[in-house]
């Protein structure tokens, strides 16, 4: 079938008018764009009608499979040991990637982490992972596929060769209002993941407030998409949808994320943290077919912190570093005795952002040292006067529109509070 | 309001989620856009939200504002006389308006036709006048008005300042698959009808196979939003249904409809364009307030042939060049006895166009001589091996291309049959 068999134009009226496409026209108009011989406002008009108009899941499936198809897929099959990875939606102070990937090597899989950067109010594993000195997210395919076999796991930058229509549709979707489709998120967020060539995947998928989706419908809807798109494509995926109402941990930005991390690496940190790592790598580890490894003992004994430090160093990255504490520290104090009944995530997350510790266009710059740390938690008793959040910058003159962005974003009340629980649902494929 | 007030992806989205947009939006994006201020894939993505999720009356009457806003509006107030316009929306063999023109204006009335060229199997009315020698379809503002004062009457290309937010609008369109709407063709006819000046305006809204509209509901769904749009601009608007399941007249292509048009000038020509031309003369007197004054008479006086004569020659051209015949004729013989019951508008459309007659692209030229000549109509006796229709080209090659579009589009059948009524509803404002 050659490029002259099908018009853009066509194509476009035919998913317009509610019709199905058929997998070649699929498979052309992706490959036309990326070769340029589409344009950019027919692609426009076609994302805005598949986001209208739905795509069912056959045509979903080749979508996928033609922005996998538009790249390299990497073979992992290779290593001694079976894949697994974890992919998150997107949450303020998720910094699970850190602790999970040296967790479940230590459990006996190899972890592909192939991650992004963070944009607006949900930051990113690699700007977090670059508040430590020396350490370098870009990595060839030779030297991923090395450190998978000496270490065990790597979390790195997705080489520009992975879905590459993934990265041009992606930036179109940005500018024309159709990045809340819930097949296009599928296919972007799978398309990649697929190429990483994971053998089998666990998606964490944030619901509420500080996440991409609010509602437990909408987010189960992109879980069970997402977890289809891999059974068609052969990755085992299993989805767990866990709550985003309220930041995960105490910490928020970069530098400030690593510490947190070392700390539950080390045997303590944030209940939830632990809680949320613990429930992820089960799930990784049923998906590689690991039996009678317990992650909350390799966690506790010290073993998976083991596998970080060596993660850390395989990328000229100092394990023993310590993060610097930002010049200026600004607290936010309880304005009356209670208890502390909700932590808007989405407060948090942009305070953080306007910080320093996040971007609001991807040639941006983050600092290490900015964020936000939550010293109280929803559920927990609090005095007045006691430091409720830091807000840390390397810019006093960001304090006051961080302070706006958590204007209302904490309630303290009398008496206690029921917390909501943190895992939501689990499917399964 | 400045242009930082507004963000386009916001407005996308706005519409994407059946949102109203405001008139401040509305007229922000349109004006954003021709300054080149919002790129063309994030207005096709705008388009194609409003193509399924549509325009309420108020949008689309700031929408039409803004497009007639983004240029000049011609002032015709200073003539002597009352302006009256007429706009088709497109048929095979419809030469009205070269009839009409002169007439209406011979009937005391100023006729402003504003036109453009034809796309695809439509003719368009300017390059049926080019088929004169000499004739100057570009015309200044000063001539316009010039002619319209001596004459009655001036049918030239529309020029570049009338509603250029159109111009870049319906290129877009055309390439994204966003042509299908009745609000964004309401607004494109609209806008460029309200800024040539007239103060009152007859559409004929073609319906049919060989029309844009195919049935009568989307025709007059079509044909009641641009009345209203008329109406909200202060420019009294009519409108008339009429049937374009078959050819208007006899001859479909530039020259060949040159000449019925004279004939029906000088008092003879087909049926059905005199009673179509008079009909529409009809409506436009009666907005024009002109009273006590007899179209049909006008037209069989001779009257209106001499407007005619003096338009002609005023645009430079030749009143009495004949029209050259084609070098080739192909005639399509009967193939039985019997009356011919059907005769494709969209079959005898195409053939002229392959023959020469149209355009596939804006840049391409059109024959003088090319078209269809249809020797028999709709109820009409014919006899085994007499012509239905002449083939007319300048390049025997195009024939047989020009026959496949009229295979099948012709029936001959036994016994006598009705013919549809040409005029269908009108729309008032």
């Amino acid at each position: 079938m050659t490029t002259a068999d099908f018009d853009i134009v066509e194509v476009i009226r035919a998913k317009r008018d509610h019709g199905e496409l058929s997998d070649a026209q699929i498979r052309w108009a992706l490959d036309a764009y990326v070769k340029g011989e589409v344009a950019d406002e027919q692609v426009a008009a076609l994302l805005m009608a598949v986001l209208l108009n739905g795509l069912d899941p056959r045509e979903l499936s080749t979508w996928t499979a033609a922005m996998i198809d538009s790249g390299e897929r990497l073979d992992l099959s290779v290593l001694s040991r079976p894949t697994v990875d974890k992919h998150s939606t997107g949450g303020v102070g998720d910094k699970v990637s850190l602790i999970l990937a040296p967790l479940v090597a230590a459990c006996g899989a190899a972890v592909p982490q192939l991650s992004g950067r963070g944009l607006g109010h949900t930051g990113g594993t690699l700007d977090k992972l670059e508040a430590i000195p020396g350490w370098r997210a870009v990595l060839s395919n030779e030297e991923i596929v090395a450190q998978l076999e000496e270490v065990g796991c790597v979390i790195c930058a997705a080489g520009d060769g992975l879905a590459p229509a993934d990265r041009k549709l992606y930036s179109l979707r940005d500018v024309t209002g159709t990045v809340e489709s819930i097949p296009l998120i599928s296919a972007s967020i799978m398309s990649k993941k697929i190429a990483e060539g994971t053998s089998s995947l666990v998606l964490d998928v944030k619901v509420g407030i500080g996440a991409f989706m609010k509602d437990l419908d909408r987010a189960s809807q992109l879980a069970r998409t997402m977890v289809g798109l891999g059974r068609d494509h052969g990755v085992a995926t299993v989805a767990v949808l866990t709550d985003m109402d309220t930041p995960l941990g105490r910490a928020a930005g970069n530098g400030l994320e690593v510490a947190e991390s070392v700390e539950v690496l080390q045997g303590g940190g944030p209940r939830d943290v632990v809680e949320l790592t613990v429930a992820l790598a089960r799930e990784m580890l049923a998906l590689a077919g690991i039996t009678g490894v317990d992650p909350a003992q390799r966690l506790a004994d010290g073993s998976a912190y083991e596998v970080y430090r060596a993660m850390i160093a395989a990328q000229g990255g100092d394990p023993d570093a310590t993060m610097e504490i930002a010049p200026v520290v600004h607290r936010v104090l309880a304005e009356s005795d209670g208890t502390l009944a909700r932590l808007d995530a989405m407060g948090v997350g942009v305070a953080a952002w306007r910080l320093g510790a996040g971007r609001a266009r991807k040639e941006h710059a983050v600092s290490p040292r900015a964020g936000v740390v939550c010293c109280a938690k929803p559920g927990d008793a609090v005095v007045r006067g006691e430091t409720i959040l830091e807000l840390h910058t390397d810019d006093e003159a960001t304090v006051p529109r961080a302070l706006a962005a958590l204007d209302g974003a904490l309630d303290i009340v009398e008496g206690s509070v029921a917390t909501a629980p943190l895992i939501l649902e689990r499917v399964y494929g």
